[in-house]
């Protein structure tokens, strides 16, 4: 199947069955999000996955009693880094380099301006930065669930702060960001699946500049 | 070509050969886009695709200089709303609506919570979650090249304020986002092209909760 068809074939699932997505295929779609592009190669977010029965009670009760949480298999949550420090942004290069067998002060100028450039601003600023390098592996996760069969519904409609509350993110430095419940579509409960998908017209949606 | 091995193939590619993509290939990459989900469905962004010569440079000379902008055969650029307006929400449901079959107002209470919500807010936080959105299309242009064995430069080094001033954006309701070179690497040139491709130790970017 290629990725436009897998595209063509997913959608935002409102009804699972309940039915185990196998590990093999969780660790795919966290994997294509870990090898995701971001920003300098930072990578300023982590996937936690949760399969919890009661913490996901927990999570459905802050996301508006959407079914899917419980429904699912697994529950990803992307969270950012709540700010670029330099001592993150630092640590990222040094690992690297080692990987790469290069000196740890090898990027030393480029280095220097990205930690200067980030820290002189906000920790709002940062975040929004940050997140928008989990929403590509955000993306990036959606197409290989879609590749794989396995159904998912992006989902923003969640307290941020109280997950982050619930789940202790503040103090490992992170904020949710997005939630993707996986599993598989429970056809006969599902207002959605058989609904056209629609989007803006592709001469809408395009500006050719030749 | 799995994703997963389409994401080990690609790197940001530093130094391109000038060797045309066809327009077949463009147009999946930007399909891929075009197919990726939004939040509510509202795909609050547009994907401009740069041929000409003479705007590519102009595109590089606020861009850092960067020769993958002027060596890539197109420039895709991803460019959000500037803000949710009632008007630019109730369009997108009208039109859907109609194209499902459905009555005009089908959606009319969930319409309504949508517009107040995003009314309320300022402008900057509206730009920044369409921007977010646009992030996930970037992310499935990205896969979607990668599996085609197209390369990319995934680019955020440019003014936005200045392109949008380049290109009128704003006079379109858009501000520009990121950049997404598409080409051919030329090995010879390129310093990247044989450095380890390096993510943090998967245990570090995963935390699970059982």
């Amino acid at each position: 199947m290629s990725l436009i068809e897998a595209l063509n074939w997913r959608y935002a699932t409102k009804k699972m069955s309940g039915e185990k997505v196998s590990q093999d295929k969780v660790d795919q779609i966290v994997k294509a999000a870990h090898l995701a592009p971001t920003s300098s190669g930072l990578q300023p977010f982590k996937v936690i996955v949760v399969t919890n029965p009661e913490l996901k009670e927990k999570i459905k009760a802050i996301a508006f009693g959407q079914e899917q949480i419980t429904d699912s298999s697994h529950v990803l949550i992307f969270a950012a880094w709540e700010n670029y420090t330099e001592e993150n942004i630092r640590n990222v290069f040094v690992k690297g380099n080692l990987e790469r067998g290069l000196p740890e002060d090898a990027n030393g100028d480029y280095l220097n301006r990205l930690v200067a450039t980030y820290t002189a601003k906000t920790p709002e600023e940062n975040f929004h930065h940050a997140a928008k390098q989990a929403y590509i592996g955000f993306g990036v996760a959606l197409a290989e669930a879609a590749l794989l069969k396995v159904d998912a519904t992006p989902m923003e409609g969640f307290d941020p702060a109280q997950l982050d509350e619930l789940l202790g993110l503040r103090e490992k430095g992170l904020r949710s960001t997005t939630l993707l419940p996986l599993g598989y579509r429970a056809e006969s409960g599902d207002w959605l699946v058989n609904l056209k998908k629609v989007r803006t017209p592709m001469a809408d949606f395009v500006i050719e500049m030749k």
